[in-house]
């Protein structure tokens, strides 16, 4: 079910979250922690913003491992961003391995990637297609939920899509999950789903931790936010504590450092928006409604107190 | 638009077609002699029966250029087969090169390759996707219009499957056409498209050159037959005068040797329909209804006639 | 350091090692269980002989790691053999992931694999390098030790390469390690090697388990054999009790299927040899001597013992 | 044979001449103009400098052909530079295309590439490589004439390698042509060889047109100089009349544009040496000298002539 990263701050080599931390997103390809499976070896992706040359960000991806690339590994040492997302695959059952498949997916300014799995998600293909204006339905080159994800997404979000606000792309977040959700309801699908979802213009950066069932624990998602992220030629990376100037804010399937007081888990059916001056919130949006109306139930008070617990 | 092989005949080693003729299928990769554009190095693909194991055929296929790829050229000195098919693709522009793109596509016992192009595709995909049944909906993996056109194949084919006589499977090859057609004439596409396709079950062989403008050429297509296709050591290649025991057709984008009596040009609009027993017959098929019904035009008499005398 | 198999006895699909078993190959591409790392996903190989075709053995190998890759998957299915090899590569640390450091490596009829390393091999590379005739020189298209102790090997089993017996080829394994060991013992290099080898020209198999230090366990490695090897279409997969005719032998890194009274350990410094009637013999060779002639000191009575044991 | 470019001037997006130009470099992959055979689809490699993150180039490189390559297509829009290479390639018969083959080739600050065969290479390899130190052995991880020839050039330039004049760097560029001559010719290969070989650390720019024969006629080398160098958005790319403040040069197998008068051919013998200043020189280095005392004759003073007639 993959892991990814998003980094927003300052400009920093995309080694410091790449390949310099101890669990660091290339290391997650092999030895991921928090996944029953470690192994994440399915092709990878990476895209970034280079915003003095042009909106659109640049994308590399390739079907062989992230461990062992070396493209990768030189792009890693020499590109610089403020900007950027990767992500490391572990491809579905059935789901073919190709270019086409690596996340992160991109549209015009947008990049998005997905850790989780729409259950049974040939079941709700062909109706999901068929939401699609042309412009999306042609966009879709692979075959995955996770871009057909993104096509919705897209969809939802609307067409003014330049002048966006965090919170804008936070609500058409949710309300893709809640469209998926209903759709796979409708089709009788019973297995849970799993929605941690990232997507960025290269200024607005919103993540998502959601679970289609609420007794589930999501798959794990973190942020760490502080001054400038730097790492030492020994590979100790840390923020600094130095100030608003340089704000940063990673967000990342697993903690990338060791110090556990870096890092904060985003709770389950929460929304982390970051907005392009840095500030971020992390908001329980309104997933309950759809788990009520969809599933005939809501959460009850005590798994609600829980999950806002978790923050 | 690609180059194509068919083999059908007594057990031989791939090479035989692939690598050893003057004009052999890996050497139309990069120098084809009867497309304006030489090379066709956008990946390529190979599909054998081995019949004594499974009636499903096996593929290998790669992104790379078939001139420098080493597996093929191990495989090809390593594989005998009764049946099989190979291609050289040069994507279509914007279409993406992946292995889910190359040709043979495989379904149960079918193989099944295009040389062409359908025009302005993306203007009839939906139409043609909300046609198909689930089983063949979900069967398609790439992108490519010859995929889509595979899958339009075998729904007109139909459910029984197993049982195919090589005219019904023509005919099938004729409404897959039609249908393509009557789809994109209302959707206004007036560019002209080019459908030289091949189909095999393991045991019986169709393939048709057709062009939706009978007054331009199609795309080239050859076949020869007679006794048992050898090569020397010194690579020349020719069919035995050995009899009908050992009965051979090969049918060929373009002419593999250089002796050009041994070739024959199916002509425009003709269906070639090889049988298990290796009877072959090329006939002019009702196409000409499908031009009058969708462009409102019969072809005159002398292209009529021109046409049968291309054969 | 990589896991391998090796295939002997009636023509059966490769997919009956490839992926059937419960520990198949392809799982152990991801999932092996006696080494510390799990995980050998940078590249794998396989060969087998055609000997209706010709005595050169066919070799397909991949970038890709094999638990994703639909050609290996296709293949396995299509292909039966009377011998074959199979590889999935754990790079060592530094070497580069390419088709030409893939094992199996093949050399006129000959299939060379390894699982180990020669520890620092770059401070003997030159001198290697030195001892082989230009054939073998030349022969060198990748990066690995393992292919360069391949060439020592090949030099040190001699030119009349074709009629080789059994034990010809085991005493040119041992002298290959005492070579190799030599050479490092020289340039001072004081870490452990591991040499697990097989090879086969298509008859004949020979596989040994060495590692330089005496008193560390070697790489694992296991033989089985019976009556012919079949799995069941829920892939259970065993030897039958069906006699002589259809003897069968298997070795491999891991046990394959769960009934360990299946399986022999090859007990370390032994050399396991198969001839072409599929008689086979485990002997200690005369390793002892090179360690007590390069270490300056001979195993102890109790280790020799404790190594006989094994088997 | 290959194609290549060399870019140093003002930042510039590697699209300018990756891609944009009529005959770019990509063009030259599949239609290049100035080879009897157009295609070089073997496989691609770039390199470019950001010094203000390292003074090690970023190198990227794959097996697959430039023009399909959607990586190359996303970098070359994203990435801008000040001194970088490109390489396209056609693989010497026999020649693996691999990563580890594709130029240019890098080591330390450096970036090097060939476009030319040293003839019967393999006749030369191993005392070339006994010439090595071990640094330079070790670092050669392909298989081809070029790297090899890269280590003799590293090795001739010497071990302060960071503070190199062009001039230096150019008499390297001579000694390495010199010594990889007089090593053919004593090993008795009388077939021609071409050197065209381009060399920079990121601020020195060095290139030769040279061929082992002087009565024939070396592979194609033009440069271009003048003020910045631009695309319009029509895909119309020239040298702006902008004063000596943005001083370009781009160096190239092929003229990249149709406007004949900016391009010059560098003649043969000659070596092009750009400082870190932009100033551009060609000079005939002293190559006659090599000529005679290997091949035991000098070029006629007419040759002499014709040769300086052709700058």
């Amino acid at each position: 079910m993959c892991r990814f990263i998003c980094y927003r701050g300052p400009e920093i080599l995309l080694s410091n979250v790449l390949s310099k931390p101890t669990n660091s997103l290339i290391r997650q390809s092999f030895k991921a922690k928090e996944r029953t499976e470690p192994l994440n070896g399915d092709g990878f992706g990476i895209g970034w913003y280079a915003p003095k040359i042009t909106s659109t960000p640049c994308v590399f991806a390739s079907i062989t491992p992230a461990w062992n690339n070396q493209n990768l590994r030189r792009l890693s040492e020499h590109v610089r961003s403020t900007c950027f997302f990767a992500h490391v695959r572990a491809a579905s059952p059935g789901m073919r391995v190709s270019e086409a498949n690596c996340h992160p997916f991109q549209y015009g300014p947008y990049l998005w990637m997905h850790n989780g799995i729409i259950r049974d998600f040939s079941r709700i293909k062909r109706r999901l297609r068929a939401s699609l204006p042309d412009r999306l339905y042609h966009m879709i080159d692979g075959t995955t939920d996770s871009e057909h994800a993104f096509a919705v997404f897209l969809n939802l979000l609307g067409d003014d899509d330049h002048v966006c606000s965090v919170r804008k792309i936070g609500q058409a977040l949710v309300k893709t999950i809640t469209q998926l959700e209903e759709w796979t309801a409708q089709a009788g699908v019973s297995d849970v789903s799993y929605y941690n979802f990232a997507v960025t213009d290269g200024q607005n950066v919103a993540a998502v931790r959601y679970v289609s069932d609420p007794a589930i624990e999501p798959q794990s998602l973190y942020y760490s936010t502080g001054g400038k992220y730097e790492c030492s030629r020994e590979g100790v990376c840390s923020f600094c504590k130095c100030g608003e100037a340089e704000k940063t804010i990673v967000i990342a399937s697993e903690r990338l450092t060791e110090n556990p007081g870096d890092w904060f888990r985003v709770a389950p059916n929460h929304v982390l928006m970051v907005e392009s001056d840095l500030t971020a919130n992390v908001e329980l949006m309104d997933f309950e409604r759809i788990g009520s109306r969809i599933n005939g139930k809501a959460p009850s008070a005590s798994t609600r107190a829980q999950l806002a617990g978790h923050l």
